[in-house]
């Protein structure tokens, strides 16, 4: 967290949202999200001073806790991150409350609602809602179920629902979700999570493209021979084998991340820089997306799982031995596909999506490679020619590089490839935002721009069901191949690119 | 000179073009030019093993020196330079000899034919002869006819003649001195100087053109909105106010350098990459190009002479305190002009071009400014959106420049311009080649690529001809706009651009 503590004085150079007085009710309060992630960035946004001073947060779990225990446990596990601002925290951990809520209770609701009341009076936090539902996953539908029972999403104005990834299992169990939700409240309360939609250089994909002139006449299949999207992990599976079995690579992040990503690379500019408009585009560029033979997804599709590796002194157990895994696992730890979108500006380009655990390097990624120049006047220094790049980082280093030829030194008329580069911190000197600063303040802003709508949720979902029926239906064409961890996963993911003549980039 | 020893031990890498056998004849060897730049230029070709051993120098001038002198004089004017390698200039400086001559003498002529046979069996050169013509420019005719009178230039495959720079006063002179020339040999036989064509930057424009796809695309009207050429200068008329009287900034710079960096930046791709495809290009595009107003040139052309400016500690006279300046010269130290091109890739486009001495900073630079994004999705973070802006950085820190849009860091969605920047020497860690070192060798190659050819020069001359003109019969409508020394030239300019709606580029 330290590194998000923004210095306040800084802020009004950034002209910030601040976010009108409400109450973030937390459910799951108790879990790690919350003192990792949520608390720490509403603390970032009250050092920005981007929170009113009327606010204040509910953490509601089924634990027995006090107010002081929540605010004592918050403190001491934000430790040593508020040390540097100790009187800020004293007065920003009085508007932390807890209530012991099971959501299953209909008298706990009841409760919620009375203590929600109080609250209100207390902090003049003027009934306006944000609930949070970092629970598990199971547990999303009866909760919005539970919420609306109780009469706490009725105002459609000043209550809101912030619902975890994942949203769904499948495209069949998306749908129910989504419908569950719906009849819950309005698609606007609705705030489906994914953090990677919290990254500047995320949100930079957009600008990059709308903000600028020259790269739009060339974010085409006449300039564009194909994309990457890579999100390369290089820890492996950690404390979350039990959820991590269940799900695996595709559905842990392609479904999600990777195809949020792809959303923003190929979608059509919006009719006007507005939630809707946006969410219409990042839908229907999504809707026009296949895998490449959803016919035999598994030529399309390459799963791998991570056997040992590392060095000596740093050695990786492999997947199968992880504390909690089934010895005989078959979950993906690595997933590769190849996608194509049947549109005016795509037809023909693939879109290759990866990622994986116990990689080689920790790095999130799109990388557009330009077709070859129609001629080849020149002699490359060494080598071929390689291709133009344009790289968008997304971490680390966020950032962008350009790959071209410049006339290589010499009396000759060769080229040779050079990297223009941009980074963020070298660029505006300080961190860019925790995803969840900006997720959890646009929540609580109610602006929807930067969560994933129902239809997007489920034409994601939709555009890998080929992979998840043929997993249950012939699991043999689907193999999880092994690969060393610390490597850039199987040899035959690379032979998905090498049939294109092409190669994953290597940075 | 001393930061273009080459390590000898890198031109391995570089697989650099060697020089055939030949004997390179310097008239004017007493002068300036001799020992700055051309016997540097040879020792570092020598010093990069790229001249054979086999070579022989010339020097030719009226002064009665001895071949001892001659070595002697060189090797004093090049310390400390050379004291670097000893072993090697003594060496090299072998093959260094002087002849005496007057070129209006025809019986010096039949002496240097005997001379130079017998250069060619002492150092086996076998009649490859490169005639270098370092002049006034008043003997760039009669100097050409005098050794072709003697046939020193019969031989059209092993003799070549350089000619520096300025090729003719005006477009009639010019146009005469190539009946001249041509007259004497052909074509492909004369070499035309322009030093701007020696270096690296400008070379590369073509390499960055036409080796890489994603530029090529956005090179014309449909994308840029306007460009922007200039070459500034922080030095004053030192000690060349006799020529510099006579000539000005338009015949100094911009009818030769900056209107070859336009060619370069503006030309169509060569069909091949060989001499003659890019020189019929070159050619091509500047016989499009017309000044803005060729019926009122005043109206697109500001002439300034720099007053007195500088600091307390670093004074700087006016251009007419200068010695050798005439106190009432109307001779322009600074000019700005605007073309047009009418061809089908750049009608409309505005080509801004300026040059002066006593600027604020030293550069050289072609600007490329593209066209407003169609539709602003996003508020700039500060001021306006800045235009998307590619810069090619001539000297000095060679390379390039990508301005353009990304979001500023913060809970907006607002943009704010950076800048990607490569630079040769980050990237290749070598300094690139002195532009004498290039064209020296190209033309001992026997390769005009580099050189300007007839319709080329003529076409540049023929450009300005409305202005020269102009100041002949109206100078009045002309005046040299005062300015202060070390800033950037006159408010006139400014307003030309202005008018306009543009800002000149104040990097």
């Amino acid at each position: 967290m330290a590194a998000t503590l923004t210095n306040p004085l800084r802020v009004g150079l950034r002209q910030e949202r601040v976010i009108p007085p409400q109450c973030l009710i937390v459910f799951g309060a108790s879990g790690d999200l919350t003192h990792r992630k949520l608390i720490p960035a509403l603390f970032e946004l009250f050092l920005q001073r981007r929170l009113s001073s009327e606010f204040a947060v509910l953490g509601c779990a089924r634990r027995p806790w006090s107010d002081e225990i929540f605010r004592q446990t918050m403190a001491e596990r934000l430790q040593p991150a508020i040390a540097a601002h100790p009187q800020s925290w004293e007065q920003f951990s009085q508007g932390l409350f807890y209530e012991p809520v099971d959501l299953q209770q209909p008298e706990h609701l009841v409760r919620l609602a009375q203590r929600l009341e109080q609250v209100d009076r207390q902090r003049a936090t003027r009934g306006e809602r944000t609930f949070y539902l970092s629970v598990s996953p199971a547990f999303y539908g009866s909760g919005a179920r539970a919420l609306a029972g109780a009469g706490l999403l009725a105002d459609r104005q000043r209550s809101r629902l912030v619902i975890e990834k994942p949203f769904g299992t499948d495209y069949a169990s998306a749908q129910q979700l989504n419908r569950v939700v719906r009849s819950c409240g309005q698609e606007n309360q609705i705030f489906r999570i994914d953090h990677y939609l919290g990254k500047e250089t995320v949100q930079n994909i957009m600008v990059l493209r709308f903000a600028n002139s020259i790269f739009e006449p060339l974010w085409n299949r006449n300039h564009i021979s194909s994309v990457q999207i890579t999100a390369a992990e290089t820890v492996g599976v950690e404390q979350r084998a039990s959820y991590y079995e269940q799900s695996g690579a595709l559905k842990d992040m392609v479904q999600n991340h990777l195809t949020q990503m792809l959303a923003l690379t190929a979608m059509e500019p919006p009719g006007r820089f507005e939630p809707e408009s946006i969410r219409n585009e990042k839908a229907k560029v999504l809707q026009a997306a296949h895998l490449a033979s959803p016919e035999q997804p598994w030529t399309c599709c390459v799963r791998g799982q991570y056997g040992s590796g590392g060095t000596a002194e740093r050695p990786m157990a492999s997947y199968r031995h992880e504390p909690g895994v089934d010895p005989h696992s078959t979950t993906e730890t690595y997933v590769a596909v190849k996608l194509f979108i049947d549109n005016w500006r795509w037809q023909g380009v693939p879109f290759y999506l990866r990622t994986g655990k116990h990689l080689a390097k920790r790095l999130s990624e799109v990388t557009l490679t330009f077709r070859d120049a129609p001629v080849r006047l020149f002699d490359a220094a060494a080598g071929g020619v390689s291709a133009n790049q344009f790289v968008i980082r997304i971490q680390p280093n966020e950032g962008a590089t350009f790959r071209f030829e410049v006339k290589a030194p010499g009396s000759g008329m060769r080229s040779r490839p050079i990297s223009m580069n941009f980074s963020y911190d070298d660029s505006f000197g300080e961190p860019s935002d925790e995803g969840y600063v900006r997720l959890l303040a646009d929540a609580m802003l109610g602006d929807p721009t930067l969560f994933t709508r129902s239809d997007e949720v489920e034409a994601a979902w939709r555009l890998y069901t080929p992979i998840l029926e043929g997993l249950k239906q012939s699991p043999d064409k689907f193999p999880a191949y092994p690969y060393e961890a610390g490597t850039w996963g199987p040899a035959e993911s690379d032979e998905l690119l090498a049939r294109d003549g092409l190669l994953w980039r290597r940075p």
